[in-house]
């Protein structure tokens, strides 16, 4: 089944508000196994509004429009419909009577244009609204459904999935089959070599979409089907392929974040850790302390940015930060080590590199960042080198001292 | 001038990705004082796209395309928008090298896949890209503009502004009339209160917009003139109105950020700082690090997650923490004196509190966050209650605290 969305108000094409409504609903329609052919937003304008509606409504089934149902004169929505299909308008009384009510319930003043609420297309469905006073509508135009609601987003995610959405399933039982959904998370790939490394595998119908998020890239798995375990067994068997090509590079899975992960493989093992960040300047600590009970697994966690709380707060002796300097591979050990001793943590995790954009220098240009585990017995290190910017080193550094943080505990680190 | 704005991409339309580009891209050109006609969201798909184009561009003078020039096999915009207006493609040598090189110096391993990316329509000018590896285009087709460029948002904020937006100005010269705009970014008050407080105020052909950025809020006021001193001299009567109102909640203009704004206050005095963070967990920390040279001033910061690092770094007796409880006034203080007193720098910022979601008793919700500010010679510490979700509780509390300190180093603290 083929849907549409089109958002109305000035406010969505002058940028002054963010439109999360298109992708709300996109959203669920595509986990209803729906198609969403199209979305559009337009002022409101009574012409541009049937413009939508004749571009829109060929292309689909089903349209959902948003907005422009409130009572003051920028409000038109309603009418633009009608006109678009010469349906005349006329008051619902028993929805005037119940929008006075809700006025004097709450002693508001009651204005004219209020009334304008109550006022509906012939032959219009109304749609009732769970979270707020003015009421949307469906319409049944050549065998498609036309549902109209208000765009207020707390509104609309209330109202979208408790009414018109039902009314969509009644409308087209035959389109109510089940959706299988997985989200692989992978890191340390460009998007170039994710799809160059699952070219050819039989994805067998299994739709699959790349969505980067820096500096993670998330592969999208999905599947239709009449019945549930058939939709999971194919999305299974396409990610059980990827997973065979590219596992090292997963992270997560579906609603899991990487710090989420490393603190819930922490708690399982019982472990604690402290953090001693130089170039990522907190980044890793605010990222661990993300996680609801971060206290059960996280000691502290120190930013060592002068060379003097270096050796104050780590031990770093200030012959090896003149001999090899902050940024180098044996600082970034001994502050791994400091931090794990004297915290009386299970494991030490440091950085130090140049974030830029000063700093650099031809032997360690801006990006070079030294990385390093500590457990007691051994340290390991990695040298990184970065071409982003400034927040962006502390980003992806951030990410691959946790994905250290997260082999070391998985066990992986071994084989790498 | 009539805009338009396509954006592209299975991810779009399916949910997955808030699409932020519309909004980018509206605004700018609301800022522009052209209006935005029609935009609209549709998914990889060379039927839709071109079924997009023969709506959009009728309506509309010039109109932006992104998203769908990567190297992904579901990367097809070049290859549709080539289709509807029957061009033929061929290959550009000079950006086929262009990326080429791009691959060798950072060590990437080449796929044929990224050559698609320096495959254009025939007669297309190349928009070259400062923030990205693709390039994207434009067109001119019966008068009107079509400019084509990636999705990335990160590349869409630069690419826009720096080389669409002069595109288009100089496509059309007689819509380019000077444009003055001037940001105030205010914390502290809600939407509705701004609203409420610069009600009344002169704007005299001023546009005003309002553009919530959690946990600030940003007023946009722009003007058009001839002259360019005379279109600033309108905003700066505006803006000044505005600050004579709402003077004390507002922290920086323009691109300046509340960490940046604190930064050039500390480095202008010649101030350290150091922090001690509990429920902000390196949140406070990370902000300052983002400004390049932050070494200067910024001495260290810790996290003192657990009970015995604010013990064992920052001095806090044992009894204060078990009469008063880590999350108190008393606890506040003596981070800040101690963390202060032992890193040596001038001035020392702590934060104590309850993020959630657990963690909250009768006496001190979720929510309750102490900050405290020591010299020194006096120590000062504020309360704050929130009720928002775990990250935004950091958030906030982070901008509570960068607060204080701007208004500490510019003396308007005395005055409170």
């Amino acid at each position: 089944m083929k849907t549409g969305i089109i958002t109305i108000g000035n406010e969505l094409t002058s940028g002054g508000i963010q439109d999360t409504n298109t992708a709300f609903i996109a959203r669920q329609f595509h986990l209803q196994g729906w198609q969403v052919a199209a979305t559009m937003s337009v002022g409101d304008d009574e012409v541009m509004i049937k413009e939508a509606l004749d571009f829109v409504l060929p292309l689909t089934d089903a349209v959902v429009i948003t907005g422009g149902l409130g009572p003051t004169a920028d409000d038109i929505t309603t009418v633009a419909v009608a006109k678009a299909f010469n349906l005349p308008l006329y008051t619902d009384e028993d929805i005037l009577n119940h929008i006075k009510a809700i006025f004097s319930r709450y002693g508001l003043k009651w204005t004219e244009n209020n009334a304008k609420q109550a006022v509906f297309p012939q032959g219009a469905q109304i749609l009732d609204n769970p979270a707020g006073t003015a009421a949307g509508f469906s319409l049944r135009v050549h065998g498609k459904v036309l549902a109209v609601i208000p765009g207020v987003p707390v509104e609309v995610k209330k109202m979208f999935p408790e009414v018109v959405l039902p009314l969509l399933c009644r409308s087209f039982p035959e389109e109510s089959r089940y959706l299988a959904v997985r989200t692989l998370k992978l890191f340390g790939l460009s998007e170039a070599a994710v799809d160059q490394a699952i070219a050819g595998i039989d994805l067998s119908g299994v739709g699959i979409g790349f969505y980067p998020r820096f500096p993670e890239n998330h592969l999208v798995l999905s599947a239709r089907d009449a019945g549930e375990a058939a939709a999971w067994l194919r999305v299974k068997k396409s990610a059980e392929e990827i997973h065979k090509r590219l596992g090292s590079y997963i992270f997560a899975y579906d609603e899991e974040t990487l710090e989420g992960v490393v603190a819930g493989l922490l708690k399982e093992k019982g472990l604690t850790v402290s953090v001693a960040e130089s170039c990522t300047g907190g980044l890793i600590t605010d990222r661990l302390t993300d996680i609801p009970g971060s206290s059960i697994y996280l000691e502290r966690g120190l930013v060592t940015y002068s060379n003097r709380s270096k050796t104050d707060l780590l031990g770093v002796p200030v012959e090896v930060l003149q001999k090899h300097g902050a940024v180098s591979e044996e600082t970034a050990r001994l502050m791994a080590e400091g931090v794990r001793r004297l915290a009386g943590s299970d494991l030490g995790l440091a950085t130090t590199g140049i974030a830029g954009p000063d700093g650099g220098s031809e032997a360690k240009p801006v990006g070079t960042v030294f990385i390093a585990l500590a457990d007691g017995v051994e340290t390991s290190c990695r040298k990184f080198s970065y071409r982003w910017n400034r927040r962006r080193v502390k980003i992806i550094a951030s990410q691959a001292a946790l994905i250290m943080l997260k082999r070391y505990l998985t066990g992986e680190m071994n084989h790498e």
